[in-house]
């Protein structure tokens, strides 16, 4: 059984009327949902939540954190996103979701900006599979299509991926590397561009594949904090 | 002084009209005209040489060799391709146009298939800079457009790049790494995927000074065969 | 049910007394000995069989193909070593032992000369875990020790590998990159240096650990040639 | 004219009489002093320096900056810490020596623990080139023997390095990846694991040829931030 969190800001769908009415529960609520099942128990937390539901407990009991943020990054303490990071670096799976690039745990993560070029017309995507064998991928097809998201567009500042997964396009013939993965001590990082909360992009079929997939790819098969021990010095007659 | 050799299969230009009419005295004539300056001495060599012009001394004489292939690459010899190669492996920098990316040299140096998704229906393309620091893309700005190019589309079957530095967009959405970057050996490629036939890309300012800049970038500092040596195991007392 | 071939010259064993007191039923025998179980059926072939054993519907049997060779890589066909080369690209792992650095499947997937220097005067070796988190070196501690190994030294002609999970230390000081993951094409390649012909090394515990843990690893979860296809663009209302 | 800043805590030299009698004046001048020349010219900063010598305006006009701590890292005020990993995301070279693997700012720019084992028993240590013709290791031959280092050891946590260039052995038999190059944003970084500060390491001439090396590498041809813009779609009759 994985054991899945999904952290999301949660202010969006409660400010914004076209955003509830995507999402009424919050965008989070609707992960959950099509992650549910019995090889996977998801809990849920946001900023609203004490510690922003991310305490040492929460992440010690968490095999993949997928993480949704937009406008309020900053409201995340620092040493809560130094906390999630560590988790990574342990183990931890995490899937990084659209604005996600911009999140604290994110940025520490890669060491980079991690800025890109944007606009939100509300263009249409095709997402290309880049590597068909990746199995995040499988059960996707060449790719998939979304009648609307907002644009990101390369430059992204990212560290050259692990593995470049996907590449997507948008009707004003900008790209952007949309699936990227990356190993970094213990844990493994998936980011994924779409997810704009103006547009029901995580009721998509294929958008659900790949975040499930993700999470069976994520899932640590070890999870031990890196140290940095004081050794002893091997003794010849000692083997 | 760089010394820069084209090679080109220089069959098209002889064998359709419409292409003679780009090129009239071949792809690698013009990419020679473009190329040649104070800085770098520009030779040509193609199909209809012997051993292909590309002899050991004649690859022993240059810095950087640029290939362009298209429906000929099983007329190259695997020796000559072999040589290539190796010259490539001992420091010998490369750069591979449009469809070389098919050729037996960029294959073998590859280990890959280097297959792709292709249709010919003369889109514009938008390539993209994502590394706007790299060495290849000065002077390029964010894009670089091209009123019709052949289209080529993931998944390409290549190694992860050491660095992707660009990406093409079609009318059509498909994506294409179209600039990427390995080390291999002692050597620096590039491949670089404008560049058909029928289209005068290499008359595009942006293409040549893209073309250019790779020219310095793969240029060799250090050029040695990695040997297979036997070593002696270092004596203490001679340190 | 894993499907594994192991392939080995098996010349060193029947033509050298030191060897076969060794390995008196060939190299490939004990590294299937150990392998086999529930879980994973093993085969053998060797360069004495027709095609050397490496027939298409053996290639397409197998899911993982561990290779030995040494002294005769040149008496495999180049188009056999081009289908078992093909069989990787389409998905089939791949685990190369020692000195099949040199065989010449490995050399076309890798694409360089894979070069490195060599001295053979049994050296204690110690093998140390660069990424503990790894799925192929679980079950190994910090490092492995081998009483007595053939010294393998950098330079290691190889592109930068995908994951370097292993470096190995000799009494004279050498290091060399001894475990070592590539992706190419939809196939997983496994580089493991250990397995000089003169020593016992296939009977430690540890280094069958990891050959185990390798053929996991190495397993495809998806098999199919990368096809070079002409494609149509896509219609706006076909979506 | 290459504008070098050494950054060094310069407390040891202070502290520590069996650290001083090596390096009288600091680290930093130890490296200064065989670092300039006609090309290069050096100024040097330590922690007693008002923002640590750290200034927006020192950073600016540095080309490269060379960094050497160990005990007191944690008395580098975090944003002073940020300040400089922005410099190098905007294309300031950064070397990182020996112990500066746990600075703030090379925590910052790897996003990982940066841990390792070590032991202090002034082992001779051997540093092998795992590539010949990369820049950075002109003029240093098969491997550079350094007769008394702190042990670094494996398992190292950093990202795998876009290229690992040289490793280290010790007496004790341990590996290190004791040369890697990372790129990150619009900047070039390496870290180099000799500098302890009770051996006179930065006096052995390799070590000086393989800093100086750095330091042409490591140089920016090209520095801006990396934005996050927002962008218009591109109009067709903008073309």
């Amino acid at each position: 059984m994985l054991k899945v969190l999904v952290w999301n800001e949660f202010r969006h769908e409660k400010e914004m009327e076209n955003v509830r009415e995507i999402y009424p529960e919050g965008i989070h609520k609707a992960i959950a949902d099509f992650l549910s099942c019995e090889d996977i128990q998801v809990k849920t937390a946001d900023l609203s939540k004490e510690e922003c539901g991310l305490t040492k407990e929460a992440l010690e009991q968490t095999d993949v954190l997928i993480w949704w943020g937009h406008a309020y990054h900053h409201e995340v303490p620092d040493e809560i996103a130094a906390r999630v990071r560590d988790a990574v670096l342990e183990g931890m799976g995490a899937i990084f979701l659209h604005s996600a690039h911009h999140s604290k745990p994110f940025k520490l993560l890669m060491g980079t900006s991690c800025n890109l070029s944007w606009r939100e017309d509300g263009d249409k995507e095709r997402i290309w599979i880049c590597k068909p064998s990746h199995p995040i991928v499988q059960g996707v097809g060449r790719y998939l299509e979304l009648p609307h998201e907002e644009t990101y567009a390369e430059p992204f500042d990212i560290p050259e991926p692990d593995q470049t997964i996907m590449i997507g396009s948008y009707e004003g013939s900008e790209v952007f590397r949309s699936g990227c993965c990356f190993y970094r001590g213990n844990g493994k990082i998936f980011y994924f561009q779409p997810g704009h909360e103006t547009f029901p992009t995580f009721y998509e079929p294929a958008v659900q594949t790949i975040i499930r997939n993700a999470v069976y790819w994520a899932a640590p098969t070890y999870r031990r904090k890196l140290e940095c021990p004081h050794i002893e010095k091997i003794q010849e007659n000692s083997i």
